[in-house]
């Protein structure tokens, strides 16, 4: 069983540099969260861009589709930085023969009580157990990216 | 959308006394974990029982399964240790209209590098996604209790 | 036995905010982590500022100074960022009677991997065993305020 | 600077085998925890041994006098269980030139909340900054052995 991991960057990737009196998007904390679960799947890892979601371009986009079209794993799950998230699931929507999951972290998964963890956990049953479509995974739920809005004063996913 | 939680023990409520100097089953950490996660769903919590999955007898068994059965939310998380979880897991089998899922941890969940939180990320998504029966979350995949075993000596479960 | 807690922000009580897409300085963090470690000291607390210490003025200062004065317990732990903490130590030199030791962190005390904990530990001890005057604890060391220097690029204290 | 590590077990080093459903005491945490908090001493590390300190006998203990005494370095640390952590602080008064602080911890290091953290912050400082002698720093306090007790019912160590 295999699920392919495709890194964005985002919050979930989010260090903190003291140097420079600020957080920037470092390496991809998902293959550290998959070894400390004991995760057995097969999760090959791409990390094709290192950006805060406010920040990808629909080239950035077209790009992130090719690179799905391109695997021949069918189970996809996406690290991307929340702002954004929706867009991009649906941007994603009709690859055919493909379960894409996204999912993010509101705090970086280097902090104590982040969200990281628990949403790629989440998110690698989605990828596993959901018909081929686009999903976000975020909140312990599963949402249709165009049917759901980051309330950023609550700082959750919520459907509309 | 509700997801109820019910715990019966297990290594992933274990805590540490050093007065003791030996571990024991303390208060579920799973409502501590989904608020951490800024879980959104409804997840009523059933403390049911504090024990070492070894030490859970038939007469716990039929217990768990009435109180599932009194249920009336559809889907089901059961934290449990990992030794009999397959046990248990076959038990509950043929319970109908019930989506059920059971997940525990290899290591306690006050652990820094638990696999706890990732675990119950997974096992609430299974409980969402999957039609009624019975499965066991563990090490990111789905298995069926019928055919999957406790590889003691890797500590984690395989497919049979 | 006593010692005072004085916080003045820094990057040790920072905390992360996905709605706003940044970091900025939250509740003092050292009464959780002295609570943590079972420190059976007496530790008054007293929350002066919140502030980066690249924004503490000589009005602070002053603040600070007499707020140091006013106490009557004689050993005094300052919680500081870190890019000004040499300063604000040497403008506290000459206050009779007082041991006072400034320390703050890399990282914030919310990662898993901060060097907060590590840092408020050794301060407690050095308020504790050192006479009267300033000292600053950082990197598992005592500096005298006059005499050290933060290495911006290596992100640690160094003796000059 | 230099301060030299003796570990020789205790809870402090205690790691969970779900495998064999309990814990035993795996390899020294002090490492781990002195790099994460970015110390910058020299900082050599001697593995005696990892006992339980119920465990520890006065063989163990003339081989760790021993080994103190060969030390070039005059600053001692001891990572070391609490249960016999005064005896062992009695055993080693007497060496000439040394400052020794014995530590512990009440959690293990693996603990999101373990005190082992504080704990080894608070004791490197102790054996930079007190005259030479024998002590132990735990819940943030300067012991003489031969005044304190380890409280098994408060889980804290008290001077008597």
């Amino acid at each position: 069983m295999s699920v392919t991991i495709i890194t964005t960057g985002g919050t979930i990737d989010k260090i903190y540099y003291d140097a420079k009196n600020d957080y920037h998007i470092g390496q991809p904390q998902a293959p550290k969260i998959l070894a400390r679960a004991g995760v057995t799947l097969d999760t090959p890892l791409i990390s094709l861009f290192r950006k805060d979601s406010l920040d990808i371009t629909d080239e950035d986009r077209a790009l992130l589709k090719k690179t799905i079209e391109a695997q021949s794993g069918q189970k996809i799950v996406i690290t991307h930085g929340t702002d954004t998230m929706a867009k991009t699931g649906v941007y994603l929507k009709g690859i055919p023969g493909k379960t894409i999951v996204l999912m993010g972290a509101m705090y970086p998964a280097e902090f104590r009580d982040s969200d990281a963890v628990f949403n790629l956990g989440a998110a690698v049953m989605v990828a596993q157990t959901m018909p081929e479509g686009v999903y976000i995974a975020m909140n312990g739920r599963v949402f249709d990216p165009a049917r759901c809005v980051k309330n950023v004063a609550e700082n959750r996913f919520e459907e509309i």
